[in-house]
């Protein structure tokens, strides 16, 4: 835990600087567009402990994988996102001393990203070397309303030196991934050059042949007056604009760089350097105040869509609303080929792929928050990956269609490798069905069905179908050999959380097959013939969802997380010697496996995704049996324990549950935010407040509000776009007062009261 | 499976050159003395396929593991045996033209294994492509008579050819291993240099500072004139006596070399170049005939110690002899701190280190077929880990003095990284108590309790206490995530052959601490001190003994493998499409790990070591339950399977699986004789004959012999060294005879009849 980053509703502010948590500050730092982002590296050369990162959609590489001992199936290599050119690179050398922090003193330092308007700003004080005093002060975004463009300004005030300064403004993709399995570098140059005062860089990603170019116009200023560059210079992949000029003493020098990246993920690779050409062009008259007002109004725009404001609580406003931010940066919802890597552009680690966090963590939030394409992108994401998911279910013996989704995937083929998750954490098919069924129930989009989701359910179902065998001592459908959403198990059989959601997707898929019949007749016999399907397989599925095993303890009323759960040692957290945790870093691999630790809420997981099915005692039962239990060692953990809490008036668990997912990055809860931002378990933040403060629901197609917000908090304000309806919602004490900012008329259910709400209106609500 | 390997009672025998093949000759052509050893490779440059190996005892580099995850606990390296000096190198050019068979025309080729000589020949005649012709025949040996020694033997008849040839006798340990993880070299350069005609290369491993250096005297006569050199040549880590001649048409060069090598493995380092030069200066004198007739006449008496006959089927009988002939080779028990390695001196996989496989499977071996002292080393090498293996439970969170032996060794530490294995096999423990037990009951030498037999006991007791946990929902003690022997399964819970081990281990150590006691009441009270032995630990023990779950099946009357085991689709191998199998080179590792194939004996393994405690119908039950089930995709699987079928009087399936082991590298039954010789499934071929169709076993102190030869043999020979008494067994279709080679009285029971033998006695009974 770490608390040097300043409370503020709407800053991350570093006052001073803190070397020793740089890396942990530039993670937190990082800014982007859902198409570019980067780290919050300084400008300027720095020699101290840095991860310099800067990352562009869709980009990846096929690292080799690297493992120990190769079993059959294993996946040839790890997709990364890939570490891209560095657009920030300024090198300032000042007589003979280069601007380092890590070598100059430092009078004084303050950096602050502004999440109201996407702003990474920093001033600092520094005497060189040579005595030279400068001072810089630094802004820089990725805009929001132009995602191919980002700008930055930086000026340098000198002091105490009369002489020459030099200065590169650089384009470098002479970089390295951190993370690569081999130390190679994965991107080879195709075109550095100059044309009209501007420098392009354009290189290659080895094996996977993306483009990506890159042309920067530097515009720098002396004392108010414009200077020329001077060269041109050039090496392996990189390229500056070099400026040498002779200062007077007190020099004040203003830098400001404008770049543009396109993509061969956009545009065919020949068109690339035109288009950034061109596009750099159209905004060479705009100045770099012009662009930050377009894009401080993207992010307004933003906010008023996702903002939620908690009033009381400063550690909670600013937990939220950095989350919140990050989830916005990450995803934008235009491009259905993109999705929310668990590091966003914040880092390497992970791969940069998406995992089942989208479907199960994520998509609440962009459902709420943005506009209903945005959610339904995501889902067609998957549709996309359909074959490969069903290529995937082939090279582990399937047939007949069953897809099988990878664990981990950045263009829908498997690109993970231990066996355990990657071939037996199965349970990510069922949170791709769970996303179907928590759209429709959203949105109301049952034409989805027909368009994409009936598909993918069905090759979800012959999944099931084939993965489960008939067990003659049980007389009932098993599923053996699986890892549950708790990773601290692996191999088990009859996981009641993958059961549970197997038999769930059946009947699902099912019901789907009806709606599509009735609904879409014509579109019916097509999804048929296009998927050789047989109307016999639903009786097959219609045998294992009336004969699944479910492991439980009648004498606990538990449901058990898996066969033989109760064998386990049943010592709870509390009474371990703290010093054993967090358990990943203290206790060998075998011993948390034969443990009855749980990493992250597993039965419980079933329980909150199937809530409606259970009753009110079960749940309790349930998770006053597992509760204890859980070390929430995955960031995904904390969440979903918020939301049941909340619903068995666990308030206190609530609140310590809600501060741990919410600060989670900001107070380096685990040690680990120097690698980059956990953006999925960012989502789940977002569904602590809303589903579990705001206990909002949806119950019968209808919106349910059931709230109930900790005792130090004011008031709890958000949004919600239900059903293409904006509503504003206050939370207090004792009431909630909803606002309804469309056209339409909508009916809610408050804690079980109906209330109907004209365009406009506002009601408040007595709780 | 292949065949083109002769039929041959001593040897190995290939007829016209398989270039295909090539490196399954080489495994299967290896020679070695047990301090040293190496594939059988061309003497003279060969640009085909070929694994070029050479090995010594002792050496290892901890290569960095290589792992995509890491987990906590894991090893830092993986220890391998290295590849070292090349010896037996000769460059030969002809004219312009190296000798190369791969790029001469070949016409004709003859190499032969001689394993009761242990000498590897060579004879075959190329036209080079400047059409000289050559005619080669080598012959090498690694001395059994002085393991520091080898020489070789290396003639050139030279036709169609008058000109210039150039010969390189040279020592090179620019070498990397094929199975370096990181593609890197592990030898740095010591001493390159010569003095009165010797060459002399040392070099030192990196990381572990082995010193390696090696000496050679090379004698060069042609058309019987004595040469002298032209030249030394040195180059990184490679040093050659250089020859320049010209010779007449019809030419004939004669090469002798000898060498001699020394390592800090044995001697202090900087008195290793010393000990090379005086053994060669020893054996100077010595012509290669005397040197190989030292090695001959020791072999002899190998044989005269270990050799099986079998009369009435060559391919038996070659399989057999080839067996012990590299049993032989690799593990002469001179040295405690030696072990086997799983490929001997033969290749790299595996890292050449020790595994479960010497205590389970080879111990039997060294047992019957050398004298004492060879079996108690390899119990010995334990003893002197124990301290490792202290620390190595401590890793896994252990305590008290509990010991778990590492999975996979070198050193003592443990140094494999699947967790899988690494951490939850923990039934290797078992093993090594089970062969301090299988030792003192073979050969009565109770007092290796008070030696050191306890004090390992006490640890692995220790470990088990600590491993098992009271199950209150079953009110029983289990063993949970544990590996058993078949590897087909991970993290399972309640392996019955761990469970049953484990509680065997403990009423084994409590009998053993009782022994002591009595016996040797002054070491028992020293054995107490040092290990602070608390005879309460003994209640404890007593507790878990009596409280130990099994499962099984009462319906089935079976042990199960593990709990649920019945829960599996119980579809059996022989019902599978073929086209299945292997299973590893056709399914994925967690279809595997569902199905209810099994990899090796497991209950199985556990009903061979504790036959005597099972009646023959259990013993019947699951034999016929498990065996219709085994893949037998392991080397170790069949020989317990032919124990027992002998057992049950299933003569046929006896007999299929003896082939299938016996001859495994012979026949390449699993396509990998190339990386090297399964050379601990070899032991377990020599327990199928001796403890299968001869029926061995020690009853009540004393040999019992239940003999069941194959139909189609007419006699099958071997000899035992029990006790310190030498027999020689002979069974027929009909009868027995046993002669007693020594000057001990002995009584054996022969299919519980009574037998007494007097010295130098011979007797037949009828069967």
């Amino acid at each position: 835990m770490k608390h040097y980053i300043e409370k503020n509703a709407w800053k991350i502010i570093e006052r001073g600087f803190n070397p020793e948590y740089n890396k942990i500050t530039e993670s937190l730092c990082s800014i982007g567009n859902g198409k570019m982002g980067g780290r919050g590296n300084f400008e300027e050369s720095y020699s101290g402990k840095s991860l310099q990162g800067t990352y562009y959609a869709g980009i990846y590489y096929p690292d080799k994988t690297k493992v120990g001992w190769w079993k059959n199936g294993y996946p040839e290599y790890f997709a990364k996102v890939l570490n891209g050119c560095n657009w920030i690179g300024l090198k300032l050398v000042v007589g003979d001393c280069e601007v380092d922090i890590h070598q100059a003193k430092i009078e004084s330092f303050y950096r602050e990203l502004n999440m109201q308007e996407g702003l990474l700003t920093r001033t600092c004080k520094l005497t060189l070397n040579n005595n030279a005093q400068v001072e810089i002060k630094s802004q820089r975004f990725c805009s929001l309303h132009h995602d191919e463009i980002a700008a930055l300004s930086y000026s340098l005030k000198v002091d105490n030196f009369t002489g020459p300064i030099k200065i590169e403004s650089f384009l470098d993709f002479d970089i390295i991934n951190e993370d690569s399995n081999y130390d190679e570098k994965f991107w080879d140059e195709v075109d550095v050059s100059e044309s009209n005062h501007l420098i392009y860089n354009q290189a290659k990603t080895k094996k996977t042949d993306f483009h990506l170019g890159l042309g920067a116009y530097t515009n720098i200023e002396i004392d108010n007056k414009k200077v020329i560059h001077s060269s041109i210079d050039k090496r392996n992949k990189y390229i500056s604009s070099t400026y040498n000029v002779n200062v007077n003493n007190k020099a004040f020098i203003q830098i400001y760089k404008k770049i543009v990246a396109c993509s061969s993920f956009y545009y065919p690779t020949q068109k690339i350097k035109e288009r950034v050409l061109i596009q750099l062009n159209d905004i060479k008259s705009d100045s770099y105040h012009e662009l930050r007002t377009q894009h401080t109004e993207a992010w307004k725009q933003k906010w008023d869509e996702s903002d939620i404001e908690i009033i009381g609580d400063i550690g909670a406003q600013q937990g939220i609303r950095f989350n919140i931010f990050h989830l916005n940066q990450t995803y934008t919802g235009k491009d259905a080929r993109l999705n929310i890597g668990p590091k966003g552009f914040t880092g390497e680690k992970y791969g940069g792929s998406t995992y089942w966090d989208t479907e199960a963590y994520c998509l609440p939030f962009y459902l709420s928050s943005a506009p209903q394409k945005v959610a339904k992108n995501l889902l067609i994401y998957r549709h996309n990956h359909l074959q490969k998911a069903i290529e995937n279910a082939e090279k582990l013996g399937f047939t007949n269609g069953a897809a099988l989704y990878p664990m981990v995937t950045i263009n829908g083929e498997e690109c993970h490798n231990e066996w355990e998750i990657t071939f037996e954490e199965i349970h990510r098919n069922g949170a791709i069905a769970f996303a179907i069924f928590d759209y429709i129930r959203y949105t109301g989009d049952q034409a989805y069905l027909e368009e994409f989701g009936l598909d993918v359910l069905i090759a979800i179902a012959r999944f099931w179908k084939q993965r489960v065998n008939f067990s003659e001592a049980k007389q009932k459908y098993v599923i053996l050999g699986v890892t549950g959403p708790n990773e601290y198990e692996n191999n088990v059989n009859n996981n009641w959380y993958t059961n549970y959601i197997a038999s769930w997707c059946l009947k699902f898929t099912i019901k789907s097959i009806e709606t599509v019949q009735d609904l879409y007749p014509n579109r019916f016999l097509e999804i048929l013939r296009k998927n050789n399907f047989d109307l016999n397989e639903v009786t097959q599925w219609e045998k294992i969802i009336d004969n699944m095993h479910y492991p439980t303890s009648e004498e606990l009323g538990i449901f058990l997380q898996q066969d033989n759960f109760l064998d386990k040692d049943q010592t709870v957290v509390a009474k371990l010697d703290q010093a054993n945790l967090p358990l990943n870093q203290n206790w060998s691999w075998d011993r948390i496996l034969r443990s009855v630790y749980i990493k992250q809420a597993d039965v419980l997981q079933g329980i909150y995704f199937f809530e409606e099915n259970f009753d009110i005692e079960t749940i309790r039962r349930n998770f006053e049996y597992y509760e204890p239990r859980t070390v929430h060692e995955s960031s995904l953990s904390p969440c979903v324990h918020v939301i049941l809490a909340c619903l068995l008036s666990k308030d206190e668990k609530a609140y310590d549950m809600y501060l741990r997912t919410s600060r989670l990055d900001l107070d380096d809860y685990n040690n680990d935010t120097e690698d980059g931002l956990h953006i999925t378990s960012m989502a789940g933040t977002w569904m602590s407040v809303v589903k579990g403060f705001g206990g909002m629901r949806i119950k019968n197609s209808r919106l349910y509000l059931n709230p109930r917000i900790p005792k130090n908090w004011n008031k709890l304000s958000f949004r919600l776009n239900f059903k293409n309806t904006l509503l504003a919602i206050q939370i207090g004490q004792t009431d909630i007062s909803i606002t309804n900012n469309s056209n339409n008329k909508i009916n809610i259910s408050i804690s079980d009261q109906l209330i109907n709400l004209n365009p406009n209106e506002t009601k408040v609500h007595h709780l």
